[in-house]
């Protein structure tokens, strides 16, 4: 019939009808498909290679309608959406008005539990299985978790209350070697041991045999092998650490061997208590570009199947924010020798692999910990460093109570590079950085800026490093901007506001590269006679009362523009600030709406949003009529 | 002379002259000290009796103010802060302009890292160890952190970490078995095993002597014995589990017992990496009603030192806010089996021991991880269930990231009980809830109830069971309030405000237990000749902007109070509100200033702050003069 066996898995009962050999060829049918999709529409790749046969025996064993599968992260789930009756759909994957790259409660029944940020799939496991019991319903609960998430705290504590609850749960341990960037730390390390245990498993049976000789010795001997009996549990139980908290564990196994992963699935599924089945796949399995370079293929743009290489689209030849803040980095670094740097798992994202390079040992990867990676970097700061935390700014949301109580009660010099700020794209709600001038800006002895460009996000970085009184906060986009070399011909100072063009019926003020479609709707607005300013507040913490109040208080009204939501972001700030001083215009702010922002291209959200030169104009033309 | 050794340390070296039975007496007069102090004072009890030897036995060791040592969490520095040049102004402990009950860098270069919240010492640590071996000094480096402390996400992150960073690093693990509450999960029933290890250790002895026989064996054996010798380093090793996160494990050691506790810590000063001592202490060592109840002296009021019950003091009926939630939540509970109790490691302390103890399946203690609270009672809340997690307000900034991307972003009905919102009084800066509307109300989806007495308390947490669109947060403060039968006469109704009294020169809007300061403003300001109004919210999202504008659009001045710090908080929520609305007046807002609020009573903070009926009536007569 020239159907594949994937145009055959319309619905989550048809896995079951395919055999083994029938699932292998499944599978790579399936790893072209999301090479052809992901190719195209840019996306998480060598995670999904890595899982696909361990999705596919997951849906051939569990029932997931039923059911409950929780992905950690979710940015592997693409073979799981593929096989839930989602294969046509998956054509849309990241699109607006698309198909999630996460798991999405709404787009299936057998999506049960959106993530996006690291490490929570087993406490939400934990969550299904309590209230499974409670109902006193019977269907099996399953996270999968990779070794990466299991650094950070929240699967610690998961793993820790697991043993208390007595439940049945399955935590799969998808043990790739790699969070993002190859994993470090002490529970890697016992992953390597367990996973070259090879040997180790022959001396196993050396052992049983030697104790299946025991009768033969002598009375006086018999004691003591008793008690090397009792003792050796340590060494038939493998998987000591995860034993010892309560765990039953199994494996290694391969997690590209289907036969053995759906035996060993269907043995565990009716284990009793808390399972860790340790599952080790490889990070792009099948692609030969992925397999060889994991991190650049971990969430990649559009790019050529042949060659690998992304398509060189943007004509523009701007850099992109993370680069110019690398490039900065290490030229800072190179003249101060107490700069450090410090990422959580994310070199390369970050753009710190290059320091990590230059200055091994002024470099930490802390894993994916951002709590630890301020309370370790506060530390440093308060020994005489000037650590750089580089984080992207969803993910240092877990870093909130530490930002709090470690670096600002302390005044701590550390400095927060926070790229992905405002509106991601593709990768969606869990990933807009919307929120950060909001935690940020309420924080005591906190300093927040907001470069509008390359330039500015470089003089700023060189001025975060000269201020010693308390933490400081840069935030910019992903994506590139407008270009190093520009030159504003205003001087940076500390908290000081620039004002960039003067006009006495409107005054725009915006927050980072909106202060640019600020400036074309001004211009724009002049053609229609409209006399507008636009002023670039900087820094929205210290806000520059005097600078905004004196550009301000001739104007009838004010606009403000942020890629941050409304509550506590720079357009509550500025109002709160024409209030004070007795303003009596209008203030209207452009911002993102009190809602989850979907996924699509920038672009496409920003006109969505009317967070663009258009908007802008709009909003000035409806205040002033 | 009849000077006591206690009166002898006047500085850090004056231990190091003692002998060891000096040392034991000095160790008792501690504990009469800090009795004498805290039955006066208030204070952390339980805690800080249990490491006196201990502390005795770092400081008789270490030099602590160039070596560096972390206090996990910090309640239980006292002893430590006598030994080091504070013996007097520890008299004024918790008072306000005294010492502070926690870690503070600013009192002595004894205090290295300020804390207050949980498990972040071991990530401090490792900070300031890589800061040292960056500087090429060679000074020790030391966390002390509870078994409780460990159950933290960040507190295994940081263990993670230290196993990839080589460096050399102390952590005592001080092991009572509690927390506040006692200690559940894996890692509990581990230390437990740990614990009662005597047995195991006399079989480790066993095993030595029979491997000292193998050459009395025949040739075949010996391979076999090698390979059981290889495997016995798991048993050999105590700790298996810090020994494979990359620890030396030494311990357990009698934490009460000076002679090791010297003995161990001045052998494993010497030795090079991460290490790990196991101290078993006794929480409330040496004052028995504070061993029988650890829990309840844990932090405690000024108490009886004979009887250890607490002054009786303040002469009010009135119950508390957390006994009027705790009781509401019974009666709801009784009516609804789907209502779930969940604590991060604190039934007592939030009101929920009485849930557990009447409904031990539906009650959930998570260990000190407020981030697994959160996605553990989510997924329970996806499930169908009404899980409430009962947490203070200051730890629940542990969960912001959570609150976000687990409860908010699947829009699930699980409700926070935030106790200890506003000011705290004496735990200070690290324990004031004056953050929690301005990181909620941002939140989408997110709805933030604040209610003005007990009664509405209740009202409002029977209204949020009702409600199942998204999570729900009622933030209470510490303490009393009017009583649970006012009768307001008001309908409380979602997302609507109440207008408690008509005024038409200004309007005081007020958040909470404020509410009434501003009743007795305007009642004191009628006598002068002012109208003042004076409205609650109710709701700070959604906030009522109908009732709310057409209260203040007759006024020339609207006043807020909140215990919460300026930005993104009820003042700009209401000043923006009012802006959008074309008001003209004035907007003043009495909040909490953008600083770390220092420790003192209640009402003193209060009055500093001027967060009173007389800060209020100050407030409006200066804005409409």
């Amino acid at each position: 019939m020239g159907e594949t066996y994937l145009e055959r898995i319309n619905g989550l009962q048809d896995i079951k009808k395919l055999s083994i050999p029938e699932l292998k060829v499944l599978s790579q049918e399936l790893r072209e498909y999301i090479l052809a999709v992901v190719s195209q529409n840019g996306g998480h790749l060598s995670s999904n290679l890595g899982v696909i046969e361990l999705t596919v025996a997951l849906e051939y064993v569990f029932q997931t309608d039923v059911d409950r599968l929780v992905w950690d992260v979710g940015h592997q789930s693409y073979a799981h959406k593929i096989l839930t009756g989602r294969r046509e759909a998956f054509k849309t994957l990241r699109q607006m008005g698309g198909l999630s790259g996460f798991p999405k409660r709404e787009e299936s029944p057998c999506d049960t539990y959106d993530t996006g940020h690291s490490s929570t799939s087993i406490a939400a496991a934990l969550g299904f299985a309590k209230a499974r019991d409670l109902k006193k319903e019977d269907h099996k609960v399953i996270a999968v978790i990779g070794d990466g998430s299991m650094t950070g705290g929240p699967a610690f504590e998961a793993l820790n209350l697991a043993g208390a609850l007595n439940t049945d749960v399955l935590v799969i341990l998808n043990d790739n070697r790699m969070s993002i960037a190859p994993n470090i730390g002490g529970i890697s390390n016992y992953l390597n041991r367990l996973r070259s245990s090879a040997a180790y498993a022959a001396s196993k049976q050396a052992v049983r045999r030697a104790l299946s000789q025991v009768p033969v010795l002598g009375k006086g001997m018999i004691k003591i092998i008793e008690t090397l009996k009792e003792s050796l549990r340590y060494i038939m139980v493998n998987g000591v650490v995860f034993s010892e908290l309560g765990f039953q564990y199994y494996g290694p196994v391969d997690g590209h061997d289907l036969h053995s992963l759906i035996e060993m699935l269907e043995h565990v599924k009716e284990i009793k208590g808390p399972v860790m089945l340790h599952v080790v796949t490889e990070k792009g399995r099948g692609y030969k570009p992925a397999v060889e370079n994991a991190a650049a293929f971990h969430g990649i743009a559009p790019f050529d199947l042949e060659t690998g290489k992304t398509n060189g689209s943007d004509p523009s030849q701007a850099p992109t924010y993370t680069s110019v803040f690398s490039k900065t980095l290490l030229e800072l670094a190179g003249l101060h020798p107490e700069i450090i740097g410090i990422t959580a798992a994310m070199s390369d994202g970050t753009g710190l692999e290059e320091f990590r390079r230059q200055y091994p040992d002024r470099f930490f990867d802390v894993g994916i910990a951002e709590q630890t990676a301020v309370s370790f970097g506060t530390a440093l700061a308060l020994s005489g460093y000037r650590p750089v935390v580089a984080v992207y700014s969803s993910f240092l949301q877990r870093g909130y109570d530490q930002l709090l109580q470690d670096a600002a009660l302390q005044k701590a010099p550390l400095i927060l590079a926070l790229d992905r700020s405002g509106l991601v794209g593709e990768d969606g709600p869990t990933h807009h950085g919307v929120f950060d001038l909001s935690y940020l800006s309420h924080i005591p002895h906190m300093t927040v800026m907001v470069p509008r460009d390359e330039a500015m996000l470089s003089q700023m970085l060189e001025l975060a490093f000269q201020y010693k009184a308390g933490p400081v906060a840069l935030r910019y986009p992903r994506g590139k901007g407008k270009g190093r070399e520009i030159v504003s011909g205003h001087q940076l100072a500390w908290g000081s506001a620039q004002l960039l063009r003067p006009g006495y019926q409107a005054l725009i003020v915006a927050a980072g590269p909106l202060v640019y479609e600020g400036l074309a709707a001004a211009r724009r607005l002049e053609a229609e006679g409209y006399s507008v300013g636009v002023l670039d507040p900087c820094f929205l913490k210290p806000l520059d009362k005097e600078t905004i109040w004196s550009a301000a208080k001739w104007c009838n009204l004010v606009v403000t523009a942020e890629e941050n939501v409304a509550v506590g972001g720079l357009g509550w700030a500025v109002t709160r600030l024409l209030s004070e001083s007795g303003y009596h215009g209008r203030v209207n702010c452009l911002c993102i709406p009190d809602e989850f922002i979907t996924q699509g291209s920038q672009a496409e959200l920003r006109e969505l949003l009317h967070l663009n030169a258009e908007g802008l104009a709009a909003a000035v033309r409806e205040g002033l009529n």
